[in-house]
């Protein structure tokens, strides 16, 4: 890859995410997920706090259907089975008919390239947005270092230029976080600074973001800004909860109750 | 349907639930859990708190022979696949063979027709009980408005007379739950007031719900009674929870604590 | 099985604790969990907070690949499936051949012969370590009394000769929990006082100690002092839990905080 310029980048305006959160609180999309086993209930009351109406289904026989009646669509490629994949690619099929904007989080992409065949047969198909970690996101832009397991060892900003050629090359937005959060839709990134690195110690912090990340789609504007709005509502619920958690135990507990205070 | 004198309503003497809440305390009943992906680990935590014994086995090789050694047994339908469906039904078979008595939940009802027939398929295997909402109920006895996605649309009181109509045909106990849960057995209808609109933002009490109706209903001497009893305990678990939380994720940890202090 | 002259059983000395507790926080092992449907979640969020890494892969395309590249492989029969069986046993095959020691979780052993022939398939390839309370120890030795469900009805003091049976047999280390805990290599016995009876009531306690298990035995010096340090882990954290929670919805919370605070 030889390096480009990059688009500027721009803080999110507060307005923009409280009109943003205002909307998913009104709207309550109905989001269709379809996650790994490790975070299904993290998901589903994520989803909750937020507003939002979460619905896990997950067979071939109905996924497509459900697809076709929901506000949004989350693939998450963290426990992959052949399953759950033909499920997944009838419901990607069912929404890019329907105009559901659907969203990919490619959890270890760049470790196994069985794994990495299966995350791009969805990338071809045009997801709303790609939600990853850094080590993810370059994995897929081929500029990857790899990461270890599930867990990112690049910091958000190294992953910049990959997350722009990623947005150009599949006409689609990306979302990368971390310490800073950046989405891009290749000629603009918007970005969100803040959180906490507690947030890291509570499995499917991430993997749910990706989650809010459909809700906020759901009927968006400007869907860019709406990506990062997420992460802007992610982020203040993570400093919220740090004020009364005492270990990763109690930060979940503070921040399931921040996300539905903001 | 032609619209039915209905039984009259009654509420829940509480020495009946006393008695009934004190009989599982000290059963313990094994309880065997064919549930969905999402609400796996708040099932087994709500049925450790009231005294019983949760056991997840879902392979068909050995959930015929676990469901006969059981207390109780819950089938709910909220990510239904061709592999658990078939262990379902043998599980379901042997807990008929051996008098074990069975909840059915619903999940979802009324809003795909593949999952009708999925649940519908287990309804005619006569459970000891069906458990959902209102839009369930409604959707199961053929007056249904339809949920939006697993979340109930109508209330419970609009659900009444199809419970009545469901308990009839199928000759099975239904409970209808919302910010009021009602049991029948078509003959009489027993009413729970109480409960905190909060429950509906933590995922899975509604399913565990069921977990808790199957542990009451494990040798119980008036079947009726006990299903409204298990509607008591978590009603009254989620008003002593709202007494300390703080938003929908300390709400879950003090309902947790509350069912096991009641 | 006659009678044998049991090893004397030492305490575990506390700065040996230290040293491997420190180990663990600085290497940071890669675990790769093959667990069961229910404590998915708990699993990872006890590794998180002990400074593990933990990853939950289960596909049998990738299951080899990842163990291989792992630094210890936890197997838990909790939910077995024959798909998932199958990528289990991808999962050790590849452990034993690149030298990562794998723990083995026999869930519910003793209870249906199905599973039992299931758990044996993975005790001939040479666990090293199996973790399980005294009811399944018993069973695997052939001296069980049988558990009900998943809980153990014996004391683990009455499961030590199965222990070291087991151990000397199979040529593991056994690692047998409850009020006391107690691992061996068949020639030596370390022992684990302490905990609290609370850890009972929430789902997981067990397993993610299995998980725990396996974080302690990567790169470890002695490995039986190794799996004696997690349980002294676990059962400091519990103790540390009761002088906070109200119930056993508050507990896991200080629980997880606790293993991340010690």
């Amino acid at each position: 890859m030889t390096h480009c310029i990059l688009p500027s980048v721009k803080p999110l305006d507060s307005t923009v995410f409280a009109a943003n959160r205002q909307r998913v609180q009104t709207l309550s999309p109905l989001v269709h997920c379809m996650t790994n086993d490790v975070v299904q209930e993290i998901t589903a009351n994520v989803l909750l706090s937020i507003g939002a109406s979460p619905a896990m289904v997950v067979a071939k026989e109905e996924s497509g259907t459900f697809a076709a009646i929901s506000s949004a669509l989350l693939i998450n490629i963290g426990t992959p089975r052949s399953d759950i994949l033909e499920a997944m690619h009838c419901a990607v099929d069912a929404a890019n008919t329907h105009n559901v904007p659907w969203v990919l989080d490619p959890v270890a992409a760049g470790v196994i390239a069985w794994r990495d065949g299966v995350i791009h047969s969805f990338l071809e198909k045009h997801p709303a947005c790609v939600r990853g970690n850094a080590s993810e996101i370059r994995a897929l832009a081929g500029v990857g270092s790899g990461g270890k397991g599930v867990d990112s060892l690049d910091s958000s900003e190294s992953a910049l230029e990959a997350a722009v050629k990623l947005a150009k090359d599949y006409q689609t937005l990306v979302c990368v976080t971390g310490e800073s959060d950046f989405a891009t839709d290749a000629e603009r990134i918007v970005s969100v600074k803040g959180g906490t690195a507690e947030a890291t110690l509570v499995v499917g912090t991430g993997c749910s973001l990706s989650a809010m990340v459909a809700a906020y789609l759901a009927k968006a504007d400007d869907p860019l800004l709406a990506v990062a709005s997420a992460c802007a509502h992610a982020k203040a619920a993570q400093e919220k909860a740090l004020e009364t958690s005492k270990g990763p135990g109690s930060f979940k507990v503070a921040y399931i109750d921040a996300l539905h205070a903001i």
